[in-house]
């Protein structure tokens, strides 16, 4: 987005990128605080003391606003570990994951978000960029890695390795037929590596 | 839509497992054709000749209608082969499956269902119960028996390998950053058998 956003009165004078970390601030407050609905340009806009003419010129919809603000919510506490071991980096990450969507309550933020991305091309979009993309780059990067250091065999799909762990806690968030628990996280990093045939 | 379609006068007539099963057609008609949006109580009454006040006795929520719908138009393409090599059958089904959701046509719908159940939850629990609770059962019925033949550890959590294979699927769904190709099913069922590091 532009940086160089004219001022509206008064509160302008603040910089561009201040107000618009305000209002990530604001928009990931009342998506964690009460869902994906109340993220509105209405609702954003008084709370950051913004005004909706420069949300409206950031942000194409209010889910592409929510899905950038979970996004700047969640990136600092989903870190990816770089120790050279793997199997132990995943566990770590992967645990963090899943202890951010249960006990850190963001399970129903993003599975709300991706729910609605579902008939919202704007929010959808968001996501992508500004979530999903940035965090399968990072995950394949740590592939990449271990793949060099002989970890992971050379002819493994990486990318698959991302729907099979991340994916799969996904799947248990937004179709809750089984627990999504930090035990199941570890056996997930377990099978994707061992695989389930008797060696 | 459906072709023995009744007259509106003495339909009463009819057993109600017939008026049941036509209505579970004309609701799948609707979804497949035009989305979960077109599953109304109204629209779906009017399509199949029955009455709202049926409708509203058998469904909680037009929701919970569309799941059974759509559990029950795709059960018969969602067969579980059983040839007694377990990589086999899983590659036949996750093809099978990978190809109702892409040129089937299925994939926005069934995408449509998880995105509205994450905030109706009548649809939510009519999904589990009418489809996925019963596919994942399937699933490990055919685990099961592997294992027996020794085709599967001992100790490999079964259930976990239907979120590696279904829902790294439904990952590629839902948040659609890399395609969804029969390939894709492929790998899943190689690496969740097989494991990513080298042997």
């Amino acid at each position: 987005m532009t940086s160089e956003t004219p001022p509206r009165r008064g509160r302008g004078r603040r910089p561009a990128a201040e107000v618009r970390a305000g209002v990530l601030r604001a928009a990931a407050d009342l998506l964690l605080g009460e869902g994906i609905k109340a993220v509105t340009f209405d609702r954003v806009a008084a709370a950051a003391g913004s005004s909706k003419v420069t949300l409206y010129k950031w942000w194409p919809s209010a889910g592409a606003l929510a899905a950038e603000a979970y996004f700047t919510h969640s990136a600092p506490r989903l870190e990816f570990p770089d120790t050279g071991d793997l199997r132990a980096d995943l566990i770590t990450q992967m645990r963090a994951f899943v202890r951010l969507l249960t006990a850190g309550g963001a399970g129903p933020v993003i599975a709300g978000l991706i729910g609605v991305a579902q008939t919202d091309p704007e929010l959808s979009a968001a996501f992508s960029r500004h979530y999903s993309r940035p965090r399968r780059a990072l995950a394949l990067t740590t592939f990449e890695k271990a793949r060099d250091r002989g970890e992971l065999r050379p002819d493994v799909d990486l990318t698959l390795l991302v729907d099979q762990l991340w994916g799969a806690c996904y799947h248990r968030l937004l179709v809750p037929d089984e627990p999504l628990t930090e035990d199941f996280a570890v056996a997930l990093v377990d099978n994707a590596l061992d695989g389930a045939r008797p060696r």
